[in-house]
């Protein structure tokens, strides 16, 4: 910010008020000078439109996309809300475009009532909105090797939060019935390779949602239209998309999904299998690797932390490379399995340090260290990676991994 | 839904989990006749896009156009966050493209040190971000006169609710100071017509944020990219956009916006003036007027209750011409000054009957009737209109305005 210069400036507004007669304007400062805000409009504006645009000068805030997967650029957002354009997406076998008015869900297996569950009938049931994180199983593994990426994005990307509406899945199965075998659900996806996850009995009945809306209108393609499944709290893979069946089981059904892919193995040669909760973790996202502070001075610190298990009780936040910490501001009111948005001020004095974030959730397990991680589970596991992250700050402001 | 014959299914999934050689598939039924769920993809689909959008199946869910305005589909949309493609705009001079590299925020009048902001002096200041409903002062004053839209869109439509982030109007009148003179605040845009309201200093001082985010991105153009004010629970006209000037007075300006337009005028010829406070209310948004419902039996119930005054505490919906009232559920966590979504299930005996929704707040106001609103008011006032809202409910099932 700068001083302004009180005695360059006319406010149309003046003459305006003063052409309604009613004095207002004697209220204000007489300057002859005219100098409008920059960027004042001297022309009408645009009409309105049936469903809105982003400003042409915010087309660089996108997703970080290759073949398969987009990452949320999470160093360019404000708020616990992701916009859905924005979300992560991780396509294994691309989005299929599905009409909704032909799709339906089929729940079968173990129940006393096979049923099949169009959208409309879906969407007459009884329904809840919820805001939720999703996090990939993978999310930020690199940083255990050493080689993350060099922005938030980069290195914590395949990560949102939105709010979902759509009918528990125990509503569902109430209509269908268990029979007493009833142990595990099988969740299949109508994309081409049908990707399928076998999740307990126990998370269906608890809080898993069958979603078919996103901050209000519904799904996007790539996440699942016309209907997904969300699974508060636990990796991303098994919030099947594009969901059709749900197949009742009496044991997991060993899909490749969670026997070559999403687990955990560990250095024994062992591999864990179905550790689906994201434990609590937090990153700061400004300021950040791939930014620069424009000098020493104030500025906000700000970023993000959650939990699987349920709410973040508590994020603190280091400015000197660990040796102190503080409590940073939480962004109310805090919802269970979502973003919590943490913020800071900081008043950079310009010398080269280290920053991090750690936090803490209701259950009060608290975020390790990178050196915790390896330590309990080695190097090879690609999966599950909670560990705090650090940024360098050097002097001329550049922030890089650290 | 309808029963699942399950005697016709082949699930793909059983011969992949067949091939790991894990077994699974001998616990599943091995049927021979092969019948996928509809609409189950045959072929890869399309790669991760940077910035996402709608399916081609969603293109009639839009906002309700006329030269100024656009109205919020209520009766589409789910859960308590509108997308911001959908939310509610009325652009009483266009909607001007405004580059942020170039707009300044400019606070001068009774403050001790004029400052000039610029969006990058804005974007490193502390911030918060929070959920709040707008709403246009007019939006629903048909109901009075008998003469609404016959859907929710139509009588309700401008009124929406979403993340708001800016900077506290607080913290930059901390930078400038206030002279002990200062009572009011003029906040003019930068619009052709630089639309201007005058605001009282301490409500500044209480919630007010300049807003340069929504929904976790950057303000859409319709909604004053790249900063705005955020009024919390004041109608929306105040909320001005497109925000380039703060002028702080010793009272009110009396622009246009708050002589000509924006006040209510009384049976006695007098008229109420500053009456920002939108009051509790409620609507059904579904079942709700331009719908049918597809025979009797069950149905989510399902509508929004907010106010401007703090929380909803309560929900009642009658589905009896109002002769019983039911508590509804509210969505949790509730938020201060936003949309409560509320629901009820309904099991329709297939008679013709008349349903509404009334409210409470954390105040104790409880929504009144239009009968009350008129005997107060008289039928001249356009704004503030907050009666209950009636839908008839017809034996072919078919709603409409009652």
């Amino acid at each position: 910010m700068r001083p302004a210069d009180t005695r360059h400036k006319l406010s149309r507004r003046q003459l305006l008020s003063s052409a309604t007669g009613l004095g207002a304007a004697a209220l204000l400062p007489r300057n002859a000078s005219a100098q409008q805000p920059p960027e004042a409009s001297n022309e009408l504006g645009l009409p309105a439109r049936p469903y809105g645009f982003r400003s042409p000068f915010e087309k660089d805030v996108v997703r970080l996309v290759d073949s398969g997967s987009g990452r949320t650029p999470l160093q360019d957002l404000q708020g616990i809300i992701t916009p859905s354009a924005l979300h992560y997406e991780i396509l294994h076998f691309g989005m299929p475009i599905i009409n909704p008015a032909h799709h339906e869900l089929l729940i079968d297996g173990l129940v006393e009532r096979p049923l099949i569950f169009t959208m409309k009938d879906l969407e007459r049931m009884p329904a809840v909105s919820r805001i939720h994180f999703l996090e990939c199983a993978g999310n930020s593994w690199r940083e255990q090797v050493g080689n993350p990426g060099n922005t938030p994005e980069e290195s914590h990307g395949l990560l949102s939060c939105t709010e979902w509406t759509g009918v528990p899945l125990a509503v569902l199965l109430e209509q269908t019935g268990l029979k007493p075998s009833a142990r595990w659900i099988l969740a299949e996806g109508a994309d081409v390779g049908r990707l399928a996850r076998s999740l307990p009995v126990e998370k269906a009945l608890d809080d898993i949602i069958v979603a078919y809306a996103q901050n209000g209108e519904a799904l996007r393609p790539e996440q699942g239209y016309p209907v997904r499944l969300i699974v508060p709290g636990w990796e991303g893979n098994v919030n099947v998309k594009w969901l059709h069946r749900l197949e009742v089981l009496d044991q997991p059904a060993m899909t490749a999904w969670e026997t070559g892919h999403y687990t955990d193995l560990l250095p024994s040669g062992k591999a864990r299998q179905f550790t689906f909760v994201m434990e609590a973790k937090s990153v700061i996202v400004r300021p950040a690797g791939g930014q620069r502070l424009d000098g020493s001075g104030v500025y906000e610190l700000t970023g993000l932390a959650w939990s699987g298990r349920g709410k973040i009780s508590g994020v603190e936040v280091t400015v000197d490379g660990g040796r102190s910490w503080q409590k940073a501001e939480l962004q109310e009111p805090i919802h269970t399995k979502a973003f919590t948005r943490f913020r800071w001020t900081w008043n950079w004095s310009g010398v080269e340090t280290t920053i991090a974030s750690r936090c803490t959730d209701e259950t009060g397990y608290r975020q390790p260290t990178r050196e915790q991680i390896i330590a309990a589970r080695g190097l090879n596991a690609t999966d599950h990676y909670n560990g705090i992250k650090w940024w360098r700050v050097r002097t001329d402001g550049q922030i890089t991994h650290a």
